[in-house]
């Protein structure tokens, strides 16, 4: 679930133009369904990324340094890939932790210990280095589980293979999140070695339950909160480059609310206990057909559009800053629309939406989306039984301002009103979106030093995905940037890489240079006003 | 899916008096829901079973052999229990087609042999004793899968232990079914060996999948029918004694049509080869929402009303014959009907139905039931994809005149007129039902001997099951009746038993009384007109 955009601070005034479609009752299983109404766009204006003046810093030394021990920092990254950090089975938790915590102390941080929390650990750190910045870095020690059997490679070897983009790391959190991280510290080792001091102090906040949706990262935040309000700036270290070494900064993300929704038998009707013969339907309610019919209420037949009452209210229309933001990105839209049907495997999207209308949605649209629907028999063949229940993973992403209270509150309230209080929900997750504004010095340093190895970024507002950035956002209200040069893939899948040596002529960074690129992106931060 | 109920040729005139209840367009969502109409009723006329004279006949010689051989008879279970035959699985399968054929020649069978089908081999066996009547014994030799674990005994070993209702052999397939045909067998071998010949001929024709749904019981009969016809009767030993001794005489079946519904992405839209992240639900179509809206279509939002434009047309209404039955039947609907819900842990029949009303919709209606749903992560806690398929599993039960043809007709012509031509539709399962007359000899030769050991049997038109015992009814023009004395449960579930000695003062019969019975049955069949 890893979403690593960075967040934008809200301070315009805002303007609901964006019109809801409900379409209940009478003909509501007709075709044509209803649709979302476009997203209105006031402004063709672009923002222009290569306006941003290039990072000017050179550290020659500390690139010196980091070309002389590339052996031992892809062993770095190597080890944190070894030691397995399952959080959904609690597999290598505790010593994830604690190697992060030892890297910590190892790195000269005063501060390095774990955090306690109503689920697995955080890890908190900090190194004083008497400058006047303070850098905050948001990790994230854990990762998805492993299907051993689909992969090339023993998934916690830390195996380097070769690729067709060159040698590559292959592992369970080669690049989300291990390997950009572990890059990160060996820049901030390269400069301690070097120099010193690094040029900001650091406080370091990881938790090992971002797989998990971050239940308990709050309860990090509130333990720290007064140190961390401290800081002048959020980071999460991430590997921002597209196959062909494209670079692309999200500067938010959307929010979530993931539900679960149970249908069972009880007073009003159904099997209670166990499952019964398929036949005796005939006399009694099935808890399936009522999930079934629940859900239904909620969107239009398409699947497309909420038809939950006032669930568009609360969206705002874009902001000029996000309409230049996205008429920027047009420029490579199509071709980057066309990669992702193709890697996605869509043979066409949604309303059969397009160019900036399809981008638009994408950026700012909400969704209802069902994870996981489950039943009865799922088995080959026939078997013919009447579930005592049934149960709905759903999730829908929020965009400013949507709350994941608000959006509870009207999915309760629109199936009570349904007639459906008999389904049980439970929340799961839920956390709004976060956004960081483009003209936060912090971004615009990013920017730069992008800018300073030739990787202009594709800026946008957001991505599709959530992660709980809001804490840093809103909480406490500092800029997020989450970045790095470095390219990677298959993040929840089998066969997860990192690059670590590019193809000659590649434009992705090698894991030297993503070492290079933090060094500068610390200098820069450190020289924002 | 074993529910052994005998069957009932129709002959009255038929008038439609049952009223369709769509529901459609307008409203749809909105309690209260409409509901099926109520089964009308023109006669309280009571069918009496024990009006039919006891049967006469006293067989000692062969009642004494059987009390000789108490501990033999119980082998001969216990060696067909103790070998596996899970269709499902193919456990054992062939293995236990030969150990009935082998039983077969062993019991002088002329005729013993395994008949090839698509699926698992049948056996067919024929003892020709020049008798005037030949009755056609209809067996399955499958068994359901079993999940050890849940087992307090090894469900091959043929364990006999004991119970609240006495000894039990517990088991897979101790009453489903291997135990009552055992039963029988051990009736058939009495008589050989006391008396050298039956008074019937027998026809055996036995199955490898009715766990299965019977896929390919018909290729048997293909190649069998013109022996079949030359039979008089139609037979299916079975433990048809309730725990307190009570008998039920079920007289048909309900048909079945069991679909596979499948939406997958493509042209339309949806990810086509694999899950995709949930946060694209911004952009793309839902194979899963597509399936839920799908569903919701062909029920009102109670799930108790099948939608489908005339999916009730076809039901005639209750004859004079099943009227009379249900309402003989009435007498201890109370008790049963509460018995029932105790033991399916269900609070509340469908719409509130009682008394007659209940039972008339349960012999009389049919359903529509989802036995199985599923897509995208059934696991706990949270993962946000968005599924490329989602399946539901559905079955509906028929009854007279629906045939499984019409209602996959109506089903599929209402989804594509609710514009969800993309859902594919697989037949996993379909044949009619069938029904004996409680007029015919054989069926009132099967209450005369349950009167002479007092068990004057509850006789059903039909109960809520399926069996494609239609081949026997509809194709060979044959009586069928699915009788025997004794008492098992936990077909399909652990611990499955059957009684073997029931416990002092207990209406339940003993393994040698089952055998009894069907010595008595088989003399009685001989002597019907």
């Amino acid at each position: 679930m890893t979403h690593p955009y960075g967040v934008l601070r809200l301070a315009l005034p805002l303007v609901l133009l964006l019109a809801t479609a409900q379409s209940c009752g009478t003909g509501r299983r007709e075709p044509p369904a209803p649709s979302q109404s476009r997203i209105s766009f006031t402004t063709n204006e672009r923002f222009d990324a290569r306006a941003v003046p290039a990072y000017g810093g050179e550290h020659r030394d500390v690139y010196g340094y980091i070309d002389g021990h590339r052996a031992e920092h892809l062993e770095q990254v190597q080890r944190w890939l070894r030691q397995p950090s399952i959080s959904a089975e609690g597999n290598g938790i505790r010593e994830m932790a604690n190697l992060l915590r030892q890297d910590l102390t190892a790195l000269g941080f005063q501060e390095a210990e774990l955090v306690p929390t109503s689920g697995h650990p955080g890890v908190w750190g900090y190194l004083d280095q008497g400058a006047p910045k303070t850098l905050l870095v948001y990790m994230m020690y854990d990762v998805q589980p492993v299907e051993q059997t689909d992969w090339q490679v023993n998934a916690f070897e830390g195996a380097v293979t070769d690729h067709q983009l060159g040698r590559v790391l292959m592992a369970r959190g080669a690049t989300n999140q291990k390997g950009p991280q572990r890059a990160f510290l060996n820049a901030v080792s390269a400069i301690r070695a070097v120099r010193g001091k690094l040029p900001v102090n650091l406080m370091i906040a990881a938790e090992g339950e971002e797989e998990l949706g971050s239940p308990h990262y709050p309860e990090i935040i509130d333990r720290y909160q007064a140190r961390m309000r401290e800081a002048d700036g959020v980071m999460f270290p991430s590997n921002s480059q597209g196959r062909t070494g494209e670079v692309t900064l999200s500067l938010g993300v959307k929010g979530i609310l993931y539900l679960e929704l149970e249908a069972r038998g009880g007073e009003q009707g159904g099997p209670t206990k166990a499952e019964i013969h398929g036949s005796l339907k005939v006399m009694t309610d099935s808890p399936v057909w009522r999930l079934v019919q629940a859900l239904a209420t909620l969107t239009t037949p398409d699947g497309n559009t909420v038809t939950v009452p006032g669930y568009y209210d609360r969206i705002r229309p874009p902001s000029d800053e996000e309409q230049r933001l996205v008429n920027a990105r047009l420029e490579g839209w199509g071709e980057e629309e066309q990669g992702m049907r193709t890697t996605l495997a869509v043979k066409r999207w949604t309303e059969g939406l397009e160019g900036r209308e399809l981008l638009a949605r994408m950026i700012f649209g909400t969704t209802l989306n069902i994870d996981g629907l489950v039943a009865g028999y799922t088995g080959p063949g026939v078997k013919t039984i009447l579930p005592h229940r049934a149960v709905a993973k759903i999730d829908t992403r929020l965009v400013p301002n949507q709350t994941p209270e608000e959006a509870l509150r009207l999915i309760r309230s629109h199936l009570a009103a349904k007639g459906f209080q008999d389904i049980s929900i439970k929340v799961l997750s839920g956390y709004p979106p976060a956004q960081t504004s483009v003209d936060e010095p912090w971004v615009r340093a990013a920017i730069a030093v992008l800018n300073k190895y030739g990787k202009t970024p594709v800026v946008s507002p957001r991505g599709t995905g959530s992660a709980p950035y809001y804490v840093f956002t809103q909480r406490l209200g500092l800029p997020m940037v989450s970045a790095g040069l470095g390219h990677g893939s298959g993040a929840h899948a089998p066969n997860e890489y990192m690059v670590v040596e590019p193809k000659p002529g590649s434009r992705i960074a090698s894991l030297s240079e993503m070492e290079k690129f933090y060094v500068d992106l610390l200098f820069a931060f450190a020289g924002t006003p």
